[in-house]
């Protein structure tokens, strides 16, 4: 085991994200890489998927939950870990934190989906609800914390998190051929910076490009404009897009990506729907962003690798089901 | 590439299988192994999946249709292939002959799903409707065959397609470690057979269980009592498993395989649900059948790796769907 080399609030390097790597493997899933020649020929590319929906826990945040948690020294990891995320990273973080032995504390608002919080209690996590508006959470985390003394793990504005993220493109250089691009969703940008930084290492040349959803486009105005441009009202379907990046997400993406496009909702659902009924895999909205992308034939390229970032999402409300016609 | 060494009205033997694992090769996935501490905790023992619904054309019976179609002499394949499946087996064949860019006719019932008309279409297949009872389509098979001289390969009874089905234990003894039992869907008999005749010679002391709806239950009591005993009205959601065994597929299951165990379709449905929820893979109810034998407690074993057969499914029909709650 390399030693950590970064702190939580550094900005994470190269050599970082091969410590995750050697951190995580033991804790996280390799995932399978799937090229569809039906896909590609509809696309009018040749695409490759990494399969992160079929990581522990649904999606790519184990990466980046495990990498934090397992970072932490003996004392500080005896306290426990706690989030205010009430998505993939929550149900992430308490996995990443059961298998280390330690609490976690998930600050969750009143009324949030069932399968959100029972991601999180199945992985023993231990759910603590708040008002739903940002302020009450953050509060609410804040006096857990204090508390108790937990190391907050914030799902993406956190080095730790971001090397852990970044692990994804060393598998790819390991496993694929080098593409034109790399297609990967942003919602706060940790997986975003976590890819270009290890992208810009191990395939120079190859474009990293971001895809947002138009009705939550803070990421692709404020890449474009080098300042955070919040957007205080987001709507989409794509639930893990919603947050909003960081100074240190925005710093990194600035640095080393080469574009963030956004999509249209009907794409985000046509690209959901394809994804099961071709590849048969279950890939959450916020996951189908970046095909939504190649839908659009909005990106302009002869080889891409997509990453299927998660695939939790509620099959009892697919977002095409109809009335059921048994 | 191997001799053809069996006449498709034949038995297959062991060398049969590895001359289909060459001839299929450049035509299939080596599809991906996925193990599920999750779901491995939940039914008390350890399971590994082999992921045949990320198979191309969504299932294993790419395996024997390719592995059919690719056997064929040149003068034979000119004339093209027929069969009278309209499930997996009819879009398998169809894109296998799209491959080798030879005519595929595929007999099916007038009002056969939606979706089983567009996959065989997808690949090019030409639809041959009949009157939806057996008679019609092996009626309208047979004068078709007459006119065309095409070939025509049948769902199971056809060495070389349960040849093609046996490459799958192939690829679980080079990947995976010996399991005590490996568990299989059964309907006509086709992926048990090949899949037994493997398992037999490369993982001896392993048992291959066969796990059929209890409501098409013509493989078990066939296979207990040695005399085919067809199902004359088989009741299951298991589409791809209302078949019935040949004689072929029995002997050869009766030479191999250990024993055939029986489902309800609660847990059918039950463990569909689970593949999709936990392990994100789409799985059709055939697919899912296996599991509903680990569900029910059913097999009694340390470690078991199970073939989940395919992902052809319509998603405007999950049997868990309810009146859409958004």
């Amino acid at each position: 085991m390399r030693d950590v080399t970064v702190d939580s609030m550094g900005d994470p390097e190269f050599r970082d994200i091969e410590a995750a790597a050697e951190r995580i493997a033991a804790h996280t899933r390799r995932t399978p890489l799937l090229d569809s020649p039906d896909l590609s020929e509809r696309f009018g590319l040749q695409v490759t998927f990494k399969c992160e929906n079929l990581q522990q826990a649904g999606a790519f945040k184990s990466r980046g939950a495990v990498n934090a948690v397992f970072a932490l020294a003996e004392d500080a990891a005896r306290r426990g870990v706690a989030t205010h995320s009430s998505g993939n990273h929550a149900a992430a973080l308490a996995r990443a934190a059961q298998r280390r032995g330690i609490p976690a504390f998930i600050v969750m608002p009143r009324g949030a989906p069932r399968v959100k919080r029972e991601a999180v209690e199945r992985f023993g996590g231990r759910v603590i609800e708040c008002a739903p508006t940002l302020k009450a959470r953050e509060a609410a985390a804040a006096e857990l914390v204090a508390e108790t003394g937990a190391t907050l793990v914030h799902p993406y504005d956190n080095a730790l998190v971001i090397a852990g993220q970044g692990t994804i493109a060393l598998e790819l250089a390991a496993a694929a051929e080098r593409p034109d691009a790399v297609l990967v969703p942003v919602g706060g940008g940790g997986l975003l910076a976590g890819t270009a930084l290890a992208v810009r290492r191990l395939w120079p040349g190859t474009r990293v490009i971001g895809v947002e959803p138009a009705g939550a486009d803070d990421a692709a105005r404020s890449f474009a404009s080098g300042e955070l441009q919040p957007q205080p009202d987001p709507h989409t379907i794509a639930d893990g897009l919603r947050g909003a990046m960081s100074e240190r997400t925005l710093r990194l993406a600035r640095r080393n990506v080469d574009a963030i496009v956004t999509v249209e909702e009907p794409s985000i659902v046509g690209a959901m729907r394809l994804l099961f009924e071709r590849l048969k895999l279950v890939v959450e909205p916020s996951g189908a962003v970046p095909v939504a992308a190649l839908l659009e034939r909005a990106i302009d390229a002869r080889r891409v690798i997509v990453v299927l970032s998660g695939g939790n999402v509620d099959l009892d409300a697919l977002p095409w089901a109809a009335v059921d016609p048994l």
